[in-house]
C-alpha cells in the first residue's frame, strides 16, 4: 500500500512571502490521520488503477481537509488542534484566515496535475463536495443557537453527512475517476464513504462522552459543557418523557465556566444520557453504517484495497480515539 | 458591448442554508465597477471570439474578487463597503470567513463551464492569479509592521501588482484563451492588465489623499491616518533631505483618534506630500503605466474593443473616484 505522508513532506512551502506559506507548512507538518487522502489512493487501487497516479487528487483532499480546520479554528476560536496550538492560536486569525484561502487554492492547483479529460471530471466533484462542506459547517453553527426541539435527528445527520461524510466520499469518488472506474463504482465508493463518514461522526460523538482520556487525546465531555446537539443528546431526547425533556434541558443548561461545575454538568447529562439508552442508540447507528459500508463493499472483488477498507471500517466500531 | 450585470443579477443564491448563501447575495448585488469581468469581455472580443462565451469566466473573476474583499474587510476590521455595511459588520465575521469561502468555491465552479480543453488552460491561470493576490495581501499586512526604511518603492510596487494588477491580468489573458488567441496575445494582455492595474493603483493613493470626497465617495486622508506606506508616502520620503525624512516619520506618527487630530495629521503630511513633490511623481507613475499599457493595445487591430480598453486606461488618468 502506497504512503501518502512522504508525498505530504515533500510539498515545498518555503516560499515568499513566508507569512503566508510557513503555517501552510506549520499545519500540514503534524499528522492527522490522513484519512482522505488513503481513501482516495485505495479507491484507486480497488478500480484496478495505479494509485501513484491518485496522488495530486489525494494531495488536494488532504490540503483541502486542513483549510476547513484553519478556518473552523478561527470562527470557534480553538486554541489547540492535534495536541498543538492552532493556526490562529500560534499565528492569529488573520494569518489563519488568509494562509487558509491560500491552501484551498493549493488544493485545486493538485488538480492541474490530470489531463484534461480527467481534470473536467474531478473538478465538479471536487466543487460540489468543498461547497457541501461550507453547507454543514454553517447548519453546524445554525443549530448552536436554535431551540433543541428545532432540530431533528435527520437534520444532524444531514449536517454531518455533509459536514464530515461527503469529503470521505468525494475522495473515494475522485480515486475511482482516475482509475477510470465505471459510473456505478463511482456510485458505490461514494456511498461507501458517505456511510463511513456518519458511523465515524457518531463514533467521535460517543468518544466524547464514554472514551477514555488518555486515549482519545482530548479532555471528555466538551460536547456536553458547550451545549453541542449531538447524536447522544438527540437520541436521548428522542427517548425521553416530557418530564425527563425538561430534565435534560436544565442540565444541559448547567454552567460549566469552572472545572467544578463541568464535573458536575458532564455527570449529570451522561446519568441522564445512560438512563435514556442514548449510547445504545448511537452503537446501533453506527453499527446500521458501517455494515451498509461494508455490504456496498463486498459488490467489489476481493483483494488487498478492499481488505484495507473492511479493516479501515471496522476500526471505526471499536476504535477509542 | 455585452454587459455582463444582468449576468452577475442571475446568478441565483437562494439556496439553503441561507445562512451560507444570503450573504453572498449581498455582497455580489450592490454595483462596484465590474472592472474585472468587463476585461474578460473586451479581451475575448479583442481577439476575434464571442463574448458570451467569456461569461462564465468573467463571473469567475468577479466572485472571487468580491471573495477577496470579504476576508480583506474582515481582516482590516472594516465596516463599510461601497457605501453599505461590510459582510463582516452585517453578518459577523464568521459569515464573512465562511460565505468568502463559499465564494471561491463558486468561481471554481464556473469555470466548470468550459469544454475540458479550455479548462486545462484557465485553470493553471486562474490558480496562479489566486495564489498571487494572496501574497498580495500578505505583503501589504507585512508592510504595516515594517520600518519605512525597510519597504523600497520597488516592493510597493511589486505588492501592487500582486494585490491588484494580477487580477486585471488574468482577467484579460482568460479573455483571450476562451477566444482562442495566440500566447503572444495572451502575453500581451496580461502586461496590458499589470500597467492598468499599476495606474489603477497609485491613481489610488493619489485620490485618497488629493480626491474629491464627494465624487471620491470615502473620506479623504484615510491612508495617512493609518500611517499607510502608499506610494505617495514612498515618493515623498526618496524625495526627502535627511531632515524631512525625520519630519515625514513625525508627521506620520502623530495621532488620529479624534476629529482634530485626524484633520490635523491630514494637513501636516498633505503639506509635506506637496513639498516633497510626491504628487507629481505619482503623476509620473501613473503615466508611466498608462502609456505602456496603451503601447501594447497599438499592436491589436483598430476595432471596437480596443476603443473601449484605451478608453478605460485613459479614464485612469482623470478618474475622481
Amino acid at each position: 500500500m502506497i504512503d501518502i505522508r512522504p508525498y505530504i513532506a515533500r510539498l515545498d512551502w518555503h516560499r515568499e512571502p513566508q507569512g503566508l506559506y510557513a503555517p501552510i507548512d506549520y499545519a500540514l507538518a503534524e499528522g492527522g490521520k490522513r484519512l482522505r487522502p488513503t481513501l482516495a489512493l485505495l479507491a484507486c487501487q480497488l478500480c484496478g488503477g495505479d494509485a501513484e497516479k491518485a496522488v495530486p487528487a489525494a494531495l488536494a483532499l488532504e490540503i483541502f481537509h486542513n483549510f476547513t480546520l484553519l478556518h473552523d479554528d478561527v470562527m470557534d476560536h480553538a486554541s489547540v488542534r492535534r495536541g498543538r496550538p492552532s493556526v490562529n492560536k500560534q499565528f492569529g486569525d488573520n494569518t489563519a484566515i488568509l494562509s487558509g484561502d491560500e491552501m484551498l487554492i493549493e488544493a485545486y492547483k493538485q488538480l492541474q496535475h490530470y489531463e484534461p479529460s480527467l481534470l473536467a471530471q474531478l473538478l465538479p466533484v471536487f466543487n460540489k463536495m468543498a461547497s457541501e462542506v461550507c453547507e454543514g459547517q454553517q447548519y453546524d453553527m445554525d443549530f448552536e443557537t436554535m431551540a433543541d426541539e428545532q432540530v431533528s435527528k435527520d437534520d444532524y445527520m444531514n449536517m454531518i453527512r455533509l459536514k464530515t461524510s461527503v469529503l470521505l466520499a468525494a475522495a473515494l469518488q475522485m480515486g475511482v475517476i482516475v482509475a477510470g472506474g465505471s459510473k456505478q463504482q463511482q456510485e458505490d465508493l461514494y456511498a461507501f464513504g458517505i456511510h463511513l463518514g456518519l458511523a465515524f461522526q457518531i463514533q467521535d460523538d460517543v468518544l466524547d462522552v464514554y472514551g477514555d482520556e488518555r486515549t482519545f487525546g482530548k479532555a471528555i465531555g466538551g460536547d456536553i459543557c458547550e451545549g453541542k446537539k449531538t447524536y447522544l443528546f438527540l437520541a436521548a431526547r428522542d427517548n425521553a418523557s416530557e418530564e425527563e425533556k425538561v430534565l435534560l434541558r436544565q442540565m444541559m443548561a448547567l454552567p460549566s465556566a469552572m472545572a467544578q461545575e463541568r464535573k458536575h454538568k458532564i455527570e449529570q447529562v451522561t446519568l441522564l444520557y445512560n438512563r435514556l439508552r442514548a449510547r445504545e442508540e448511537a452503537m446501533k447507528g453506527i453499527e446500521y453504517h458501517t455494515t451498509q459500508a461494508l455490504n456496498i463493499l463486498s459488490r467489489f472483488p476481493q483483494q488487498e484495497a478492499r481488505q484495507t477498507l473492511e479493516q479501515l471500517a471496522q476500526q471505526l466500531l471499536t476504535r477509542q480515539s
